[in-house]
């Protein structure tokens, strides 16, 4: 297994050796301490395993300038790592008045010490330049711009030593894997290419064609064994999405069904929380697959997209995150591959590629139509999604109805 | 001279050849005519004269994507050039339908065809989304978010012929010296080293201090002949600066009191338009330098910004301009000189670089305390600005009380 990061470095692991482990605690003990958040636990854990590597801990400002203006970050040697989502953490200026002289501060989540942020560097957080930057918007109906405007005046960047693995005994932290771990099961399997697929979605046999139909493409190029990172992200998301539990219940399902081969898919989260920040932040969904050794990457209609809070129209052109992905500066090794819209085809009686020559065979169905199926008890077409799979969704939406 | 640009081709150059102006001329008869406003064209004459190489025309959506997120644009050869300021030309719906089946269009200014676009390609205008990017902030009392929100809902991008060399015929053309021609001027002076100073106000004592002094650190490391570019902007800028006129005559005027040395100086005009967006802006304004020969630059402290609409407040922290010049993609052959506050120093009686160890035995005198004087009728304290070059400043200020 090879763990060498996309800078040429090792992928970075901040998680303090079992051995040393009940010295830090210790020292925690007379550190000065700064409570966090559980969305900045979610950063710690991306940061803890190497997800953000070579990223070493909360950005610095050098860092989060070069991040929010060149979605990239330089460096020693040169050549540029791809970063577009700012990873930091905020503090209020009382916070750093009190703090500010500490070479080490304990940061703790519900007063349990789980990192120590090292060398601490605080500086201004320029919030409406920022979100500006990264959303390409500041109106404060947009969930991460609500959310960064709400946030402390500081920022304070600095390296981490993490206590303990993050996990959060939701009965999920076995999909967890981190990107070591998912090298060696790539690696187990005999894996010639990976392919990520992203999604905070159910899966249709729509997605499911989709994927099936790259790994026969790369088997066409002379991969004799591609296998599919099927790699929903499981932090925060905005409320009307999925919720995590059932995704993931859904999507083994989907494996149950056959849909999905389970010997040539793994199914793991990606622990990061949304920004909803679309060209930016796909570029982030990529990076972060590369670390997990992902060398090829399925690319959505507006991915990370969402609709303006005032106009309800899409934020982002739909085409422009699978155009900023191909252009980016560090994502060169990765091998993008286009979304091709697939939708109900009511002569196959199944999910096919769109075809624009007999459009009127096409039914297209959303989420709240999904949800209207579940509502009155109906089966949506079927070819839509597997049966298994089917129930999970239909007693999410019925679950709601209840509510 | 070199001709070379950063990107190692040939420095742009888009004016049609004289041998072959009549004929460019006599086609634009017959071609789909789009009318531009005096703001498009201080742009054209940017990019006519390779400021913005390699870029040779307004950009495609490609070229505005990078721009936009990377402040950087690919090459073919996998560099990147910087180019962070997008240049653009905006059209109505109405124009884009009109004009949307033709190879060629003729650019018009008052009527009169000023440049041929070349197999255009349009583009959904992202106004919101561009302004928020590039400018950090979405507020209509900004001015480039007030100008492109106002503009049309889409882009066209193209390589452009320029008809012949634009001029403003207002008595200040022989200032604006093409790249090509500076680079020749230094050539012609012996200049081993080119330090380059943006601005667009007034020059006092305490810039020419600055001015003099990079001259003696760049002698001390070993230059036998640095050259000043003097370089004031020329494009458009908000009403409440001073205009430019009346910059070009004060900046003569300090040269003529022998404040700066006309041997080792070139007073020229940048045409660009400001963009009044700091960091983003500051890395176009030493980019377009390198194209003009320049290898070293002054950055002033918020350098291209101004203070926020709704708080007043600087809209970008004063050190961002400098840390980003200092790391951005495609700036590496340029040495970044970082500024030195100087203010009256009323012991010494004169300007000097601000010593916070006797901070009350400075001066610091603005813009308005200068119209302060201008309308008392007073002069500033002595050693603050060259004689006749105040004159000119208080003739201008003086003029302005009048109307």
């Amino acid at each position: 297994m090879s763990l060498i990061s996309p800078d040429g470095g090792m992928l970075v692991d901040l998680v303090v050796p079992d051995t040393q482990r009940s010295e830090r605690m210790a020292e925690t003990i007379n550190l000065p301490r700064l409570e966090i958040t559980d969305y900045d636990l979610q950063w710690i854990h991306i940061l803890s395993e190497g997800w953000a590597s070579p990223l070493r801990g909360f950005m610095r400002e050098s860092a989060f300038l070069q991040s929010s203006h060149f979605n990239a970050i330089r460096q020693e040697d040169g050549s540029w790592v791809n970063q577009s989502i700012p990873i930091t953490l905020d503090v209020s200026s009382g916070d750093r008045e009190r703090l500010i002289d500490s070479p080490r501060i304990a940061l703790c989540f519900n007063g349990t010490p789980v990192a120590i942020l090292i060398d601490p560097e605080f500086y201004a957080h320029q919030k409406e330049e920022r979100v500006a930057r990264t959303v390409g918007l500041t109106h404060v109906g947009h969930p991460t711009v609500e959310r960064i405007m709400a946030m402390g005046n500081y920022l304070v960047g600095g390296e981490l030593e993490v206590l303990a693995p993050i996990t959060y005994d939701d009965g999920l932290d076995h999909y967890r894997c981190s990107p070591a771990e998912l090298r060696a099961e790539f690696e187990r399997r005999g894996a010639d290419a990976v392919y990520a697929f992203q999604l905070r979605n159910p899966v249709h046999n729509g997605h499911a064609l989709l994927m099936n139909d790259t790994r026969r493409q790369l088997k066409a190029e002379g991969f004799r064994n591609p296998i599919l990172l099927l790699h929903p992200l499981g932090g925060w998301t905005k409320e009307d999405d999925v919720p995590l539990d059932v995704r993931m219940k859904q999507h083994d399902a989907v494996l149950e069904d056959g849909i999905l081969d389970p010997e040539t898919t793994i199914v793991a989260i990606f622990p990061s929380p949304m920004i909803y920040g679309g060209p930016t932040e796909v570029q982030w969904h990529a990076k972060a697959r590369i670390n997990a050794g992902a060398d090829h990457y399925i690319v959505g209609r507006d991915p990370a997209g969402m609709n303006h809070p005032e106009t309800d129209a899409p934020i982002y052109d739909p085409f422009h995150g699978m155009k900023v992905l191909q252009s980016a500066p560090g994502l060169e090794r990765l091998k993008i591959i286009e979304f091709r819209f697939a939708a109900y085809d009511t002569v196959a009686e199944q999910m096919s590629f769109f075809d624009p020559s007999r459009a009127d065979d096409f039914l297209t169905i959303s989420g709240s139509k999904m949800r209207e199926y579940a509502r009155n008890g109906e089966s949506p077409p079927k070819g839509f999604m597997g049966g298994k799979a089917w129930q999970v969704v239909a007693d999410y939406y019925d679950s709601l109805t209840d509510g």
